[in-house]
């Protein structure tokens, strides 16, 4: 059986299952309390939790250099881990970057990539502390990141029926930046260019973490892997089911006018927008609207049948299928 | 000007003249005790000296599939990095594993790939609690540890002209082993067994660190590029030359068995011994080495000139000089 042949979610559940046996034998001075399965590991010291995530970027997996500058990439590379520290509901504090560069790369490439780390870092409070350089055949960039907790952590497995789901920003703009590259559209235009730079430099929400950590709300992630994969990972972390209301799903303007026919597949199956996804009681949510500066949609309800599943329905209750062409009544 | 042209070293004092002259900007909550240049980054809780390390191992660079079983690899993947936390006199708490898979790798070798993590794991006090698993065309892991120093750190740069230089351990057999394979040789017999193990299963010195930070060694590092470079590395951080008496300097049976020419230039430029390598006080390396069971042996001394330089003499004083047939009289 090849990794391929699984996949990449049931590889992580046979590595889980081999860690955790091992994990329970003994006690660490600081106990761990959250490991493989969130947005980031988390253990307790005396003080704080402590967090600590990572997250790899690879050439013509990741991202091609013909797409993307090197500040970009140095951009990207911290502000997807900048995103899962935001989802525990953390605050950044050190990143380790390890660099595998072909030997044939320029130093100012290298120095354009650490200028856009540096850029995201300074933005959102976080450090470069360490990493290591390799050769390699393909550049790759992993980032580790730890940071800290002062409040409960946010997680996805605290989602509760009833709860609605909803999420900041608007979503699909990264992925419709993506499929703007990928068919030789170059980003003129205010519509092309706001997708564009989605792609390229997403914002990790940090601030608007800490304010759903203030606001009561238990239940988030970001979104990385587009609404409907990561939704359904809520629900099965938390054995929960959930119903989107398409019509409700945030899409905006500039998304719609580049994509008019697919610009609601984008939303619900476009990744690397780095919005946070979060289920709370409606009071919860209602606070949390009030408090942020950036848009925040109620796009779905939390149900206690159909744990794991996630259904989409428009704005007459009629569930929508999903085939190679996208959302449809009929698959 | 491209990476291969500047090498690595210097492309590090490029990376830490941008990351420091931003560092610099603004205090962050658990301040930074050392940056990049030693074995791990540090800062400081209320409670503790945490630390942080990553080292990564890309294939055919640092490891060929048809040399090192995937049991093997784990183990050195986890072991380079507890071997940093070691060299630091700290004890090692969380490790983040990321690893890039080719589609076609099997899970069999996933599972073998951890069970040999797990296993130094294991031996050493360290848990995994996190990671990211990627695509790549070439498999490559990266483990990024945590650690904390309960005492004061080793450091490279503490080493005082008149301390003398210690290593715990025999130098050289990784090299050693690695050459063996290289030459095509099978493990086979008492020496090529033991040098094959140096190579692929290299023990990390965590309980020597502590010993190390309880009688008083300030300066410490571990040999993972060999002795001569690392003490280089040493001297240019504390701004001290250092002397090596190539007599002194530990060949184990083992080594000048399987390669009775060269069983010296493999222990002063051979790496990935792992060893540590420290200068104190002769009174305090005395007590270092009441104390440990393993061997350690003084092998040279500090000295203020030629800063920044290593010297190697025979056991009459006279020096020596490397050529490309290794260390020898002439140039």
């Amino acid at each position: 059986m090849k990794v391929r042949d699984i996949g990449e979610f049931a590889l992580i559940r046979v590595i889980q299952g081999m860690v955790e046996k091992e994990s329970s034998a003994e006690e660490a001075p600081f106990p761990l309390v959250l490991g493989i399965g969130d947005d980031a590991a988390a253990w307790q010291s005396r003080e704080a939790t402590e967090l600590a995530t990572t997250d790899t970027l690879v050439e013509d997996v990741h991202f091609r250099h013909d797409f993307t500058s090197w500040d970009d990439l140095g951009w990207k590379a911290v502000a997807v881990n900048l995103s899962d520290i935001a989802a525990m509901g953390g605050v950044p504090l050190y990143a380790l970057v390890t660099l595998g560069l072909r030997p044939e790369t320029e130093v100012e490439e290298v120095r354009g990539l650490y200028r856009g780390m540096l850029s995201a870092c300074r933005g959102y409070g976080c450090r470069i502390a360490g990493g290591d350089l390799v050769r390699s055949p393909v550049t790759f960039i992993t980032v580790a990141m730890t940071g800290i907790a002062s409040g409960h952590l946010l997680t996805r497995r605290d989602a509760q029926p009833g709860d609605v789901v909803a999420a900041t920003g608007h979503l699909g703009c990264a992925a419709g930046g993506l499929r703007a590259l990928l068919q030789g559209q170059s980003p003129e235009g205010e519509s092309a260019k706001h997708l564009h730079k989605a792609h390229v430099r997403p914002s990790p929400r940090l601030a608007e973490g800490q304010v759903l950590v203030q606001q009561g709300v238990r239940a988030a992630m970001d979104i990385s892997d587009g609404l409907i994969d990561d939704l359904s990972r809520m629900c099965v972390a938390s054995g929960v089911g959930a119903v989107v209301y398409a019509d409700q799903v945030p899409v905006d303007a500039f998304l719609r006018e580049s994509f008019p026919q697919d610009c609601l597949s984008l939303a619900l199956d476009g990744g690397e927008d780095y919005e946070l996804l979060f289920a709370a009681s409606k009071e919860v949510v209602s606070r949390v609207v009030a408090r942020l500066a950036i848009p925040v949609s109620v796009l779905g309800t939390i149900v206690a049948d159909h744990p794991g599943e996630v259904r989409v329905v428009d704005g007459y209750g009629a569930e929508l299928h999903i085939d190679q062409r996208g959302w449809d009544h009929f698959r």
